[in-house]
């Protein structure tokens, strides 16, 4: 059994403006999600942190967005099924190009912000991102765990797209195992020890407690953290150096 | 003896907007070099004009840009060296997105507007475009034919990169063999038998008249077309047929 | 009582690309809305737009849309309140520093595509609208008339600002006043008959036969038209000599 | 005679990107020049930008430039005099919006990065920023003193467009007072002592030393500082104080 792993967004500087601190994530981290230039970064900016992943032998995936930069791809936008499908292989495409040149390549896609969410509300949004991913060869597509991803195995099968599983350390769920959405009130763990044995007991397959009180049980494959700050690093590392261990 | 290929822009619609009749004038050339989205078409337009590309077994280019939408590219923009790398592969790579869909490929790169303009005087751009098409690959490069290529092919030589020289025939010429600018009088060719003319005789490689009188003669491999109206486009099918009867 | 006004959709060119006619189009109508540069139009566009509107003597007003020129401001975004009244401002500021330079001013605001269909079906984003509107000193704002406007004039006398309402001759109308979508059969008329008889029975307050057998009586200051090609202008020409016959 | 003024560049963030610190800068400045979206700043952080500058009476001026939002407006773009007449003209129009709304106006336009310099060097990109503000009523222009301002002067005057000059107190000036590139070594001071003795020097008309050894003197109405961290901030505010008490 492979053990847990760590994605991290990265990349998402554009031009001037700088966020995030991807040279202190990279080190703690299993894979790193770069956005492609819809919501976030530019050539130079992908050409730069694909180089920093590709050093640190981070596992790369394309996270791909509306075309929204002032929005930084977080408003919904009603695009059209092939639309969506057209800006998901752009973007992957784009990112495809500085990864061969740096001797790796794109290992999956997780869509960004609106589109990701859409992504799971929506079939026909999730059939257009899966069609994309079986355009790019069959790239596998990162969504997010939920108490029964049935309609996502389903849908991902008829395509012929692998699905990798997130999870998140420091969101609630309910109803075991429906994420909580930030508008509700305890939607986001800032308790550094709650995030930790939250995302320990994902590690290890075991049920953690959902903000309605129900145990939640999530099988995942990778867990999303964040690298905003020193706070943030800090579980991170710890979290890393813990799955190792197990 | 390969014969001399007809070379055309085309993708240069753009969301709501269309330019160009790319369905009539795919049926007479050889390769079409497709906009990427900086200067001139959108993922949709992308994967259409692929397509029909591909139907039509036409070889198929990049064309990338200077980030320059409302310009149409056409304007000079001081990027530095590794900028122009790093938005040729981005553009590059996003148009091998779908052609691999496409089970096709990017056969070659044409810098479109200004950055083609730029690449024929200045070192640093033709060294970074250079750069873009080693990393890419080895992708060949479209450049402009002249009197003397010994610069270009020595730039490309040192970085690996193999050329395609092409040229026009409804450009006038001087000095044996520089293109005259647009500014000059007498710059573009407007009669059909004159254009018709000066093709054949690129695809001969025999001499025809500069603006100055001198004769120019150009090795090329490849004839950049237009499509744009009825007219252009019955000069190109004529070519076409003459090129073959060869 | 005023005769009722025709409005156009204008100066939807962008960059290299055009669209529409307006030359031909401004010598029949009233009333000019204009791109603002975030669906369609660019400075340039504009500044040679509202001089043509000017030199005409047509009354302009300003088109906003939400951000996403590839899309045409056709698709719906999930602007919360803030960006909406922003983007309106922002888009109506830019277009009256042209309409001053030519000794003119912007008359009205139409917002464009989806942004007008969202406001009108969701308060939040006509109150933002009108908020806009307000704030450029209490610009009248150009909406779609139907059955009953009650909510509409409301919000607006609330907010304190006119409202213009506009009625189309050549879409379908159905329980009495409510436009019929276009995904619907026969939502849009193509008889030109039928456009120009259900354009003068708005002009003169009387009711006309629905999608569903039912009359429609529409009460409107302004008739929305179309001068995309020779036909539809056809219809215009002859709207506006009825119109001014009256 | 009136005193110097301190001018800051303001409203830099975009979107989620956020630049500089605004807060902290606007209680030490009297002029504010504000980006208007095209190398920095939205139409959201414009609102909460105008309404910061109007909250401390600071006076507030356009700050437009080339659409290069992901150069930051720094690369120089051959774009044509009636681009740029209509360039400026929207982004300053756009910005009077959320002027008027919040009961003040701009003020004066300062040109940005690459279009401030073009405009030093080139009468072709001076003469159209020219036209753009007499366009807009005769806003005032501010531009760089130097050794010498016959030129501009005189351009100027004919356009019918007042004049403000501005100094730098932490950059080096040399044969007299012609502002030193960047690229040059020594062109910017990094001591707070230099920087706040040659910003009094300015105030007071006296000389200072250039970066050659020669004297410089400059006529200017106005320094430009900046607010991007602690230290600099700390000789604002020690300038302000300076200035107040001369």
């Amino acid at each position: 059994m492979k053990r847990l792993l760590l994605n991290c967004d990265m990349g998402e500087s554009f031009g001037a403006w700088t966020m995030g601190d991807d040279e202190a994530a990279i080190v703690h981290v299993d894979q790193a999600n770069l956005a492609c230039g819809f919501h976030a970064s530019d050539p130079v900016t992908m050409a730069r942190t694909v180089a920093l992943a590709a050093r640190h032998g981070v596992s790369i995936g394309a996270h791909p967005a509306y075309p929204d930069l002032v929005g930084f791809g977080r408003r919904h936008m009603a695009c059209a099924a092939h639309e969506i499908q057209a800006i998901v292989m752009y973007q992957v495409g784009a990112l495809q190009a500085f990864c061969r040149a740096h001797g790796t390549q794109v290992d999956y896609v997780k869509p960004h912000g609106a589109l990701y969410n859409d992504m799971a509300r929506d079939d026909a949004v999730f059939g257009a991102v899966l069609r994309a991913c079986a355009s790019l060869g069959g790239l596998p597509l990162m969504t997010g765990a939920c108490a029964d991803n049935a309609r996502e195995r389903s849908l991902a099968q008829a395509a012929g797209v692998p699905l990798l599983f997130e999870a998140f350390a420091d969101r609630a769920y309910r109803n075991g195992g429906e994420m909580v959405p930030r508008s509700v009130a305890g939607a986001v763990h800032h308790d550094p020890e709650r995030i930790f044995a939250q995302g320990l007991a994902i590690a290890r397959g075991e049920a953690f407690d959902g903000l309605d009180g129900e145990p939640v049980r999530l099988e995942a494959h990778t867990l999303c953290v964040h690298g905003d700050n020193a706070e943030s690093l800090a579980v991170v590392a710890r979290l890393r150096r813990a799955l190792e261990a197990l």
